[in-house]
């Protein structure tokens, strides 16, 4: 299971410290103008190294085409999309080859398929979203050509540090996707201490598509909101999912989370644009809370493969905050979520629907 | 997309005032013990008009095996379940055939498909959920007789009460599945002042697997956690999902949070026994978020088909806390997932694995 | 693995003599008109007891709507649908339940499940197919009312009788699906000579489709020939499928199999309509192979489930040229796999295609 | 649809003129050795350019392994094979860019897509097939490790001449895989004809396999004999498929065809190994239609892609009999087959079946 999708599916392929990563599209539409620099933007945002904020590792992120694109364009043929790794390091793992990290996927790999590829964290390694990125950039070209969705996403918090404002135009401004750039010193102080301390702490992105048009998403299994939550959960270090309000409606009453519908738009979005596993062409809102890492410098106690008691120490480069680099990721399953459902609906009701009046997202806007 | 699963493969049909509702469960392995008497006790706990504080609406919930059982045991041959429906009522819900209820899938079923069956929320009604809960029976006794896997559940909030203690013995005690039986009480007055005032509240359900062993997940896409956030999303109203710690993961620091192991047991639990999209062997520990169903009696400003202005009155029997019953549906899903995984793994691992020794799920148990 | 196609998918369940069969067609666009009495046609054509010629079971064939469907349209909605199994005379059956029938499934039924209905061969018994003939009712009404797509099939061996004249109005005027209405005596006195003998003879059955615009199925797996075989090598007793000249192929020259282009038409079909796995918009020409039942009165010697030696003699009834009756069964998996197929292409590709100018089928026609 | 195999899948991508050709193989359990040189034996054999009978394209067919193998053998995670092209000679192909050939995918790919990537048959070429046969590389070394199962395949049949002897031995001793040495002579001769005149010829292919156990296959839909056809029917250049006796079952007698089993073995094998969709633990045996290429370099009158008139020249390096090299890639899908089978069987009956005795394949040997 490294196929993500049912109808525009990317199978994704690579270790971390392997020579390569890489990814197959497949069932893309023909005629989608794409060029090996159109991913450079995007993977530049979640790559590692930019700054002391998040893993020392330097990669190039090259991407080559290695096929289904023609003169330009996608030809609908599977696109094979190919990253050399070039900074692996693999001596940096050798020690740790024979035991179980705490918090890591090296026992439950054991106990799954009786061996380990040890270098990196090889498959279970956040490098695979590398390629998740680069397959989500021709989604996000065929969602906004075709239907005018935007995607994009912020963090929401860091340890106990919320957002006192949101403006979108501060997030792509600091290095933490950051909605508020007056905290963003507090955050630099906080994240220094933390990386000093060599612990780690989680984080908490949200992320938005504008534009989606009312009537996706399968009603029962394949629920847009159950794909996003699958979707969000397989991103490395998630523990949680909401949609819209969440968890918070919990405490909700009815009378207040039903977003009332006028001719003149929603007069609200408690439930983050989703009705019955379909989007109501409102604002599609998702939140995700990320782990804090634990490859940490500061040594545990743990186990190794014998049984015996061992000190870890993991020497890595590691991010002592996963989940700053972790918005464009979310924005990827999120872009390739609304696009395999965008295509799913096209198929089944391709000429239908929209026979009634469509309300706009917001009463406001 | 009415099938839930890859190799156990269960797919539901059926309208909540049709003639029937019914699924087909695909895959399963041959040799299982089972008769029509078996589905009783599971139905019996999510079924309605037991007590005053579900909907009224009361269904017999006799299920009649139609196939893939021969002298009592499964035969690997598909498995179809039917349930008559006896108590539809359809004309409660013809006054509001032509009006988007909000809150509710009106208007997206409309939008995706030009059409809608009104009677009773049609496709989108929890109805859908009974044969989710007769599938997942088939389920957990097999989990149970090869593994020993047991899958519970319990409520975990309504409104803004949360259990004070937590005693399993407690939760099959009273309506509420609450694990705190000093608060029970308590709760009967809340659900009482809620159900006189019109309104409804959401509620928080969590569900553990014990027994399940290490190594039962896919590692990138389809894994443990990731299909589990998929299941629990797709159940009527569900609006956020967590695996262990969940969102209170984003506050913790990675010294806390990641799991010790030692040769006598896993020091903790922050992790709800999944690494790496990989089940560890501790419990698996899910909780899920659900919104106040949207089915008031209080009148709402809405809209028609056609663009009016109109007041919305839903009259039908509906659940002020549709939560309350879902603590049965969310174990199902549970089962479902780890059916699925388990024959996943056994499909590419089969006899491999297991090469190293096993931790205890936690070093006091 | 009970489910057929990929968007437009038909899961079927039931044994021969169990209380039902039925299936659920899952992904059926919505607004297709469809009433009970739509279904009688089709089933009837495939239907036993109505000549000598095939087996003597007399079923109603009944079909009940349970799902999908409102004001006699499909909703988008799952669709199930339940035929009750009515004459089912187990009892004839009883004998041989501990035998292995040459030349069906009991013996490999027995090697992969570890048990087996043996009620009328269960699972394995032809009896499925009604459901796939009631599910392609649908298949064939959109095909027909969005694309003018019509499906039909005939006879074209028997033995060793082949057609010697080619008249499609013949093909339902007689029990054998026959296109020469001269020969109808001949192949009468031979079925009745045969029956007559307890032996039994294989078939070619041939079912085309005209009006498939050029551009459906899959260019490298799912080929919309890869398909039609696998959809036909699924039916009961076939051994081999062609398309277009088939077989025939191999003594061929390549100047005379190509299929040349002018702008007034094709002057050939030797691909039978599909080029590189995609439609070519000429005629889609398959051909079936269907075995001699191995159900004889004609007892045999065999071995029993214990290893021992038996005679065996299969005392039900049974058709003496199974692929009598086969023709509106291959018509079925025609239509479904075309119609899955005109979804797939719709999802990746809708709006484009087609810039290119149409050819007509023939050049002569 | 560039995935073959359900639980062994295998993704193909790459254009017979671009970068690259390459696969993902993904579910391949974890533990089977494997070197990149293991995959050169069988792509050696449907290598062109190796004698004058097949296409003069040179190509090295060099695999490098990007992922899923660590320190020789496959770790469970995906398996990625990656293939450069080197000797792509586009220009061959530039002059008919804007022509449909007869006989080829030119003009459907225009209908489907839109567009087409011209060079070298671009996606449609058999050049996609090197991955079928290195994907299979790996199936056949796990086939034969955990169950003694073989795969081989020879020539039955290029133009009117047919094999007059069996000998295996023969088949890799000459540059056909033809099972009678004495008849090469005349087979050269044949070609040499063949290939002057500038015409080509169509060839029949059959593949067994042998030591498949009892039990393997779905018993409705994904028989195995439905999956073999699909999967052999996905191959460039098939227009047909039997099993067993094939389309000579339609003049047999049931008492010719049913296979009588005794205990000492089974008697005959018309079935070819598989009843009711599961093996039977016999040879399974398929075979295989291949027609006469349709690149020529003889003039052909045709339509280009405005609608006009041309001659169409194809001037290209072509195989005069494209089913001489297809040997190898019938058994590369026969094994690919198997291998998902044997997977599924493994998930859903994991450790039942074998109850009853195992009959040998042949009371003869």
């Amino acid at each position: 299971m490294n196929t993500f999708g049912h109808l525009f599916r990317v199978t994704t392929f690579g270790e971390s410290h392997g020579p390569a990563i890489g990814c197959v599209v497949d069932g893309c539409p023909p005629g989608i103008a794409i060029a090996p620099e159109d991913f450079a933007h995007d993977l530049s945002r979640r790559a590692t190294g930019k700054t002391r904020h998040t893993s020392a590792r330097h990669e190039a992120d090259e991407v080559e085409i290695l096929s289904g694109v023609y003169e330009g364009v996608t030809t609908g043929t599977p696109i094979a999309l190919l990253v050399r790794n070039t900074d692996q390091r693999s001596k940096d793992y050798t020690a740790i080859a024979a035991q179980f990290r705490p918090g890591h996927a090296d026992y439950t790999y054991w106990h799954k398929y009786g061996l380990r590829d040890p270098r990196g964290g090889g498959r279970s390694s956040a490098r695979e979203t590398t390629m998740r990125v680069a397959a989500a950039v021709l989604a996000k070209k065929w969602l906004a050509d075709r239907f005018g969705v935007s995607v994009r996403g912020c963090m929401g918090q860091i340890g106990d540090i919320v957002p006192e404002t949101h403006d979108w135009h501060a997030v792509e401004a600091n290095p933490f996707f950051w909605p508020d750039a007056a905290q963003v010193p507090e955050l630099e102080a906080f994240m220094d201490a933390l990386r000093k301390s060599g612990d780690s702490v989680g984080a908490r992105v949200t992320v938005v598509a504008d534009g989606v048009p009312p009537g996706w998403g399968e009603p029962v299994y394949g629920k847009l909101d159950g794909e996003l939550a699958e979707a969000m959960m397989s991103i490395n270090a998630v523990k949680g999912v909401e949609i819209g309000d969440g968890f918070a409606s919990v405490a909700q009453k009815g009378t207040t989370h039903r977003d009332v519908m006028t001719p003149g738009g929603f007069l609200s979005n408690h439930a983050g644009g989703i009705l019955g596993g379909i989007s109501t062409g409102q604002q599609v809102v998702v939140s995700v809370a990320f782990k804090p890492t634990s490859s940490l410098r500061l040594p545990v106690q743990g186990v190794d493969v014998d049984g015996n008691v061992v000190d870890v120490i993991t020497t890595g480069r590691h991010d002592p905050c996963v989940g700053i680099r972790a918005t464009p990721i979310c924005e990827a399953m999120l872009a390739l979520v609304l696009m395999d459902q965008a295509l799913r609906h096209r198929a089944q009701c391709g000429d239908v629907g929209g026979v009634v009046p469509r309300i706009p997202p917001s009463a406001g806007g």
